[in-house]
């Protein structure tokens, strides 16, 4: 099947040349920095302190900085399949974290970033964590990926405690973890190890990250850099420890910083710096329940997993000299799903025949004046669970039950705190001046909470969620495994 | 007594001209930029939606920003004595707003700004909203500025209600306004003409900065700015009606960051771009109970009038070409009050020889390794009120009432909401993790609350609020007016 694709991706390539209204120059390499549980107050360019992140702070200065990006969904596997389809992940029916014994996927079908990469003859390469799938052939190298190196879930997703020590009562089937794997390869995927030091990830991706540039500095290329970090159990290398001088987290978050430098430099090296979109971005918000080894959702309402703005709304940084101008901000909303279209307005590559979700960019990484592709934006949690509704500077939230970190125990050193659900009702929130989620006003507005619920009904309909029980009229399969 | 000051200055100034380890080169131009009631949420480099700053942002991406930058008190006049002395408030004896007919004034015996760049040979000049004294000799030109131009005080405090119609109900003493005066000139004060229409403000202090540039490119210059907006009664002039599509305050942040902009095309186009300090930042934080008359503190807690972030964190940026490096960022501690000993340095003027509170943070704006020049930050609301204390991460904030806007009436279209007061308990808050002040970890840490309170005990006895009730040792005297 792969020679097959490469026939097809080949054919594709060198029939369809046409170029858009950016600049005449070498299709653009794709750098994909994709990180686990970063909230948006993580870098001191968002406001993070204590956080030194001069590395990223500088590409920050290079590019643009986003204020209003959005993960698709505040949890790991949907977010991570919206990012490489450009679709609400409700539309290819994945939902929350997918666990070693699920037996969904991303269904291959789909296209991916990775897919469309290859279509326009890029060299593909994924290095991290996967989570759309927990074995073959379900794994990176089906979905578009040339290589793969990484974890294939979550690093918390092992048959150790939290205390690193191995845990022994089976009765919990949560517990019931096999060995985390590392894999490496193309096909067939290798295990090469099973990883017991953690604190080695972020290196070792590091490392696979800057030796896929410089083998592929020649042709175009499409890499994805899925750091398995900041996601509990955090764990820092020894070059890195009591280096911050503020805990692990700061720690861990100089070497995720110096990460981003090496990735840099090894673009800089092979004089690819100003022929490079770098994004860099992070899947949902803080896990606050991890307490101090946690992030920071920098002043936004809650955390991971729940559909308030610390949950979904996430740093962004893109960088691409010429196109992107140097140190500029948007605040217009954006989110993951947006950078499949946009990824395909930049590669000349054709979209899906299928219905994605995102929407183009490109008008707001040139800062063409008064553009603002994306109207709205639907904050789902569960599988069928549409929570809430942005569209503009309103955001209407449903009466639903949502996970807190408020008035419970907190997490410390790598223990967790205790979950609560709280009943929430329907408010209607002014993101301008209450990004904090405060101050309710939908009894001032009872048009805008009309209107915004007719726009989420939309979505309920046609991705499930439908409030009269039917089934969503736009919703596509997940792959089932055996 | 200016002839003597005069003599005095030209004495220090070729008395003096030992540099420190700065460049070789001309003594630079500070122009100091001070917004009024602009919140930490309100420029799109601080995540601010929907407001449109490209200026800003601008001026963001050629020089350093600031994350976790403090006015001294949160709250019009003290704040502006902090920044002009290096002082907080309290050991001025200036505290809250001062009213028209308030009988204090800043002590002119108080080293300023002004005064300070004066000893070095530099033209000085005021433009914008005064608020340390409401008539002469306490107006800016007793203060260390050659010329002024400006309101002596809040453009609220004037002879209208918030609908723009005159008052007439005179029982109650704040609505005993005089006539809103606009001040100009040097000595003596002239009176040029009573405020009508607030729409014009942003414009003519704009206009005049830009031709205070023009007139002074060949010597060194201080400017200091202080814009009146976007403080209540907001109005924008014009030019930016219905420009931003998302109602006045964003008209009028349009207006303000073409200000910004007309401001730094003036130094460009004088050659000064190179050699000029630019300096921007807030008096406080937004005034929320004027809900969408109102800014943002970008989801810190609160606002104007309380000790809580929102109310006294705010932005600031700095850009100084060859000496602050583009498009960084700094989290570290900094506040209002360290404008005074930096310049000192850059300016290499003496201190005064009475104490201040500001810390010289060149390191920071030079980025030198592990520089953290603040230690601390002590958080006072009213005359005799310590209210919280900060040090690194953790900020503990003593038992105290605290004005609200939750669970109150917002204001709406430049009506004011209610005040409420609520009472606040002792809470430790990690504002790593934290920024939003929601989750109080005093009892798992009282070491901590142990160590801010000793702290707190040590300002609270020198700058009064002390807890045995004796006067604070290290207070001085505002001037007392007749």
């Amino acid at each position: 099947m792969k020679n097959f694709f490469l026939l097809l991706f080949s054919f594709l390539y060198f029939g369809a040349q046409a170029q858009g209204n950016l600049p005449q120059q070498d299709l653009p390499n794709v750098v994909l920095i994709f990180m686990d549980d970063l909230g948006y107050g993580d870098l001191a360019s968002y406001g993070g302190y204590p956080q030194q992140t001069p590395h990223l702070d500088q590409l920050a200065a290079s590019g643009m900085r986003f204020t209003n990006f959005y993960a698709a969904q505040a949890v790991c596997s949907a977010s991570r399949a919206a990012l490489l389809t450009g679709c609400y992940p409700n539309r290819l029916s994945i939902s929350g974290a997918l666990m070693p014994w699920s037996t969904i996927a991303l269904n291959p079908n789909e296209e991916t970033l990775a897919t469309m990469a290859k279509k326009k003859g890029y060299q593909t390469g994924m290095i991290g964590k996967w989570h759309l799938g927990a074995k073959a052939p379900y794994l990176p190298t089906s979905y578009g990926f040339d290589s793969y190196f990484g974890l294939p879930y979550s690093n918390d997703m092992w048959p150790v405690g939290y205390d690193g020590k191995p845990i022994t009562d089976t009765a919990d089937r949560k517990f019931k973890y096999p060995p985390l794997y590392l894999l490496e390869g193309s096909e067939p995927m290798k295990l090469i190890q099973t990883l017991e030091d953690q604190a080695l990830l972020t290196g070792m991706y590091t490392e696979r990250a800057v030796e896929f540039i410089d083998r592929h500095k020649e042709s175009p290329f499409f890499l994805y850099l899925a750091h398995s970090m900041p996601h509990v159990p955090i764990a820092v290398s020894e070059k890195y420890k009591d280096k911050s001088g503020t805990g692990i987290f700061g720690d861990l978050m100089l070497e995720i910083d110096d990460s981003i430098g090496e990735v840099m430099t090894a673009l800089e090296r092979n004089g690819l710096t100003d022929n490079t979109l770098v994004i860099f971005t992070s899947d949902n918000g803080p896990w606050l329940t991890f307490g101090n080894h946690a992030g920071s959702s920098g002043g936004l309402r809650e955390g991971k997993g729940s559909a308030w703005e610390g949950g979904i709304r996430v740093p962004c940084i893109m960088s691409y000299p010429g196109v992107i101008p140097a140190g500029t901000v948007s605040n217009n909303l954006a989110a993951t799903m947006d950078i499949f279209p946009t990824m395909a307005a930049l590669l000349d590559a054709p979209l899906p025949g299928q219905k994605i979700d995102g929407v183009n960019i490109l008008p707001l990484l040139q800062q063409v004046a008064d553009a603002n592709p994306r109207d709205h934006f639907v904050y789902y949690y569960d599988a069928n669970s549409l929570k809430a509704v942005r569209q503009g500077k309103w955001k209407l939230v449903f009466p639903h039950l949502s996970q807190t970190y408020l008035g419970t125990t907190r997490g410390n050193d790598g223990f967790p705190g205790i979950y609560k659900s709280v009943p929430v009702p329907l408010a209607l929130y002014d993101l301008s001046t209450d990004p904090g989620e405060t101050f309710d006003l939908a009894s001032q507005h009872p048009d805008l909470v009309e209107a915004l619920s007719a726009l989420a009904e939309q979505y309920r309909k046609t991705l499930g969620d439908d409030l009269t029980k039917q089934p969503g009229t736009e919703k596509r399969q997940a792959a089932k495994m055996d």
